[in-house]
């Protein structure tokens, strides 16, 4: 790919290209522009992926306090919105208040994505991460 | 923190360029400095976070061809070296041969990065991701 | 065991009675007498087991609508108070309204049954049954 | 139901029948006769329930250890035929050698039973057992 390169300036404070150098010479990385292209792209992939078409595969891992009043019952009966999309969850109790809670999907990355978005933005879920993957056929 | 700026010359392709342009604008940066730092940002409190001796709660979610000769039997046996720290695993069978394995882990990060790494590498798994938390005591 | 045999009479509507001996005969015993027998043990073995002290794996079967109000809450609270015996719940959304949640538990027998008996009684709670099994240490 | 009584008579060990009687005193029964008819009746409809049509939902708990040579393997190979049967399944790791596992399924009656005893009669299966529930629709 014969694309012209492009050439611009990043500030930052010293401290934190410090951190950065030390990170990317562990990784193996020989340059800056290097790394941080690895780092846009890895962005840009991503992003592609979750607004796509393509049938996917993907796991929810959501962290929240069950005494958030109706939490649990909200959670739920999203859930029930989109059966057939949401295989099963697991639900884990890791103390007396907070749930461990990842849920297993099938079907278009766009919807996963705008599903898992309104799961995470509830009230009383503390954080969480939607992982997406190829339900495997396409990976060799 | 008055830390002094440090200025250096990042290069990559035109259309990479335009790509992370569209996606940050999209986003509400204002510039590709900024946004480049919290790229970077975000892997070190990653890096960081996974090589730490906190205790947290985990996802690790697994992709795999159960006819991996051996594959399956090899990923239980890593899991038992380690009940205590793996809580319980949910497996969803997406098709014929692929797997989707999620296991909930809870324990000191740098254990379950440790661990996670080993069943990635597996031969046979073809995707994962690790997704760590705070086990939420100290989340508010 | 030379312990002196009992007879004693029982009484029984006729279609039940051949029902009773088509089944049996079906499963190769001779009378009824050896039949019945067989019943009434595996009922005691089972009581004893469900009061007893020794620790044992177990998983709750719960079937239930999610739309009554509050029993979600309700349910996981009693779960969440229960940290330690209750290791993890896959919950699978049947349909729009129903929920199978399976319990997967360790602990005291006499304990799991009477988690079980309180989780199977709330209201909403359509159909349960709770299995009981050795932690697997003893069974060879 | 105006069918006629059938009286026959039953034998057993002078011990059996004392347990059996405080059994069914604690349980409330007046009679021998009717804990009997209780038994048979229960055990009846289950196995009309197992050879049956109808769709159900159910969960098989197996007990095993993951050391009998490809035994893992080959549970999820059967599992793996049965997609579509089996919506999930958890997997809780007992001790360094035991497994819980629990399968989430939907489908006939007769074919949950039939996968379900060829999975039960596995080499290294310790123990385990069927629950089967209707999906729900008709409960009320």
């Amino acid at each position: 790919m014969a694309s012209s390169l492009v050439r611009f300036g990043v500030s930052m404070a010293a401290p934190l290209v410090a951190q950065f150098d030390e990170l990317i010479a562990n990784q193996g990385y020989r340059t800056r522009s290097e790394a941080i292209r690895d780092l846009i792209r890895e962005r840009l992939v991503q992003k592609e992926w979750e607004r796509g078409d393509e049938n996917v595969a993907g796991t929810l891992t959501l962290i929240y306090d069950h005494r958030v009043r109706g939490l649990t019952d909200r959670l739920t009966m999203a859930q029930h919105e989109h059966v057939g999309l949401i295989v099963a969850t697991l639900h884990v109790h890791l103390d007396e208040h907070n749930c461990l809670e990842v849920l297993a999907m099938k079907g278009r990355a766009s919807t996963l994505t705008q599903v898992s978005d309104r799961l995470l933005s509830s009230r009383g879920v503390k954080h969480g991460k939607l992982v997406l993957t190829s339900t495997g056929e396409s990976l060799v």
